[in-house]
């Protein structure tokens, strides 16, 4: 038995049909979607930090006229979205489907956000991977053949998260040396079946990694090896090089976990010196703005991808870029029950080119 | 311009690609996906009701051997997908994607169960509508060219659920009558892109609907308006009629809920008398098991699928069911907050035949 064109290898005496898989853990897709629309909103703090020039609005109070913090994020996403929606000239009644999800329980700000939108909703929960797991769903089901337009949005908050993670925002708790700053952010895109780019070429699905890290201060830590299998998975699977990505941008890693990646990723034959950078270091000013390791939250991603990263594509500063938003699949249950702390990253690769 | 057949209708001059999309909210397999392998697992008080027999594995304490009730949810997914990967044949490295999600904070029992199993993950979070979100999810990556297996599982624990969102366990508070019980269960699908069925056929992919229920006692209540948009949507969308199935099941409305939604559809013209039933009906002897309305959770749709109505189809007992299992996106904090219930449903038709 031969197995022809339309298969791929070989078996038990099957011809197994072909995919569109590359390796173990990476989609490539047919006809790639077109981002035809971004746009994000973030906080007071975010909008004083380096990138302030790359958000569409930033609110002077973190408060987005909502009378709690959970309802501020609601709001956020749906601010996100319809900026999104606008610069594709949409509807949200035009989207096939929205993917979305954020770190709050049960993801109420997600939840709440999509409330009485007239869009089939698939409501996600991958921690601070959520913009990748979103962004892949979203442009897997366009190249699937079930619409023609699809967006995915996600969102953090500085207080809903310090105060369901942490402590209660009166506390004004000292944070340790490892910990990192919720990003007060949210981000939208919109993708189409066509369009002039930039592209989602390819996805690489990850896997869930725990190498046994418990502080929940050391976040950056904790993802790292999320990330090191995923980058390692979608170079093999792809056959391509870092050097091929103009950036190569990790979620939330943080300035300890950037080193910790450039390390482990140079022992298993991968430089990544050149072209790697993380959303949680460009969003702050280190230094200035005392945010420690860095900015973390699903917002982070979202809102350097949607400002930062697409805008610098559009203006021909990059041409490929890498987007590898990190998770860590734990709660405040898991680890008061001594739990290790997994991690989970995506990487979306962006072309300007089809 | 005149539109082709391989486009659909016209906007603004241009031609639009068709797509599997059927009407505003459902997507037509175009090579229906097959369930090789199913299974769940369950507590011992499911294990003693009217679906006994159609359980793989009923555990006696509701532990599974785990020192946290949140461990013991984990446990569940993973046997539950172990024995639905054992009947297809299959490991769980021959899975191109696993969905997942429960009702735990971060889906912690959907996270910890996927950890360090080598498999792409997605997590979900769709409250109990998350079997119907996977469902969907997995058949649409499959039809869509993405690979050859893909696997959907759920779950909830009574006692990880009583206790994040109601009471600790030890208060043994009075439960109002409209209550419903969570279900102590995991379900896990397999499908594949070949197979000799069940076919997934169609998925009609739900929207967050709120009319305004705030009673977090009366889910039933809250999410049968989701219920009913959905099932409206399927009717339109295929142009079937309710008798097209030979059931129509929900996931966990209970007793209150489905005479709601009887109620409801009826109105709308839609008469589901005759073949509507509901898992939180199915899975628990109301009266005997003392939980008054009935089951509710991942869990119970995810069980009762997997077990008698999978397991009745291959009996030959139905060969059309639409599986419409329901969620409500709240949270204990959107509660406090004053917040209504927003709900959401899914429907997944199921067939003998493709």
């Amino acid at each position: 038995m031969e197995c022809n064109r339309e298969t791929v290898g070989q078996e038990s005496g099957v011809c197994r049909m072909s995919t569109k898989k590359l390796g173990e853990q990476t989609v490539a897709l047919s006809d790639p979607p077109s981002i035809v629309g971004h746009a994000n909103v973030v906080g007071k703090k975010e909008g004083e930090g380096p990138l302030k020039e790359t958000f569409d609005y930033i609110d002077k109070d973190d408060t987005f006229g909502q009378p709690s913090w959970e309802k501020s994020e609601s709001e956020m996403q749906k601010q996100a979205l319809t900026g999104a929606l606008d610069k594709a000239g949409l509807a949200v009644a035009e989207l096939d489907f929205l993917f979305a999800g954020d770190l709050l329980n049960q993801c109420i700000g997600s939840g709440y956000a999509a409330r009485g939108q007239d869009v089939s909703f698939f409501g996600l929960y991958g921690a601070c991977s959520t913009m990748g797991e979103g962004l892949s769903l979203a442009a897997m089901t366009l190249d699937g053949g079930f619409g023609h337009w699809t967006a995915a949005v996600a969102s953090s908050h500085f207080c809903t998260a310090e105060r369901q993670y942490r402590n209660p925002l009166e506390y004004g708790s000292q944070r340790t040396p490892t910990a990192q700053w919720t990003v007060t952010g949210a981000g939208a895109v919109v993708l189409a079946k066509e369009g002039p780019g930039p592209y989602i070429t390819h996805c690489t699905i990850g896997r869930v990694v725990d190498k046994g890290i418990k502080d929940a201060n050391n976040m950056g830590a904790a993802m790292t090896p999320a990330a090191v299998e995923t980058l390692k998975a979608h170079f093999q699977d792809t056959g391509r090089a870092p050097g091929y990505y103009d950036l190569i941008v990790t979620g939330d890693l943080g300035v300890l976990g950037r080193e910790l990646l450039l390390e482990l990723m140079g022992r298993e034959g991968y430089d990544l010196y050149a072209n790697h950078t993380d959303c949680g270091i460009l969003i702050f000013d280190e230094k200035e703005q005392d945010v420690h390791c860095g900015g973390s939250g699903c917002g982070c991603s979202a809102s350097v991808l949607t400002g930062y990263l697409l805008g610098g594509m559009k203006a021909g500063k990059w041409d490929n870029i890498l987007f590898c938003p990190t998770g860590a699949l734990h709660s405040p249950t898991s680890a008061m029950q001594g739990e290790s702390i997994p991690g989970i990253c995506h990487a979306v690769a962006i072309s300007t080119r089809k």
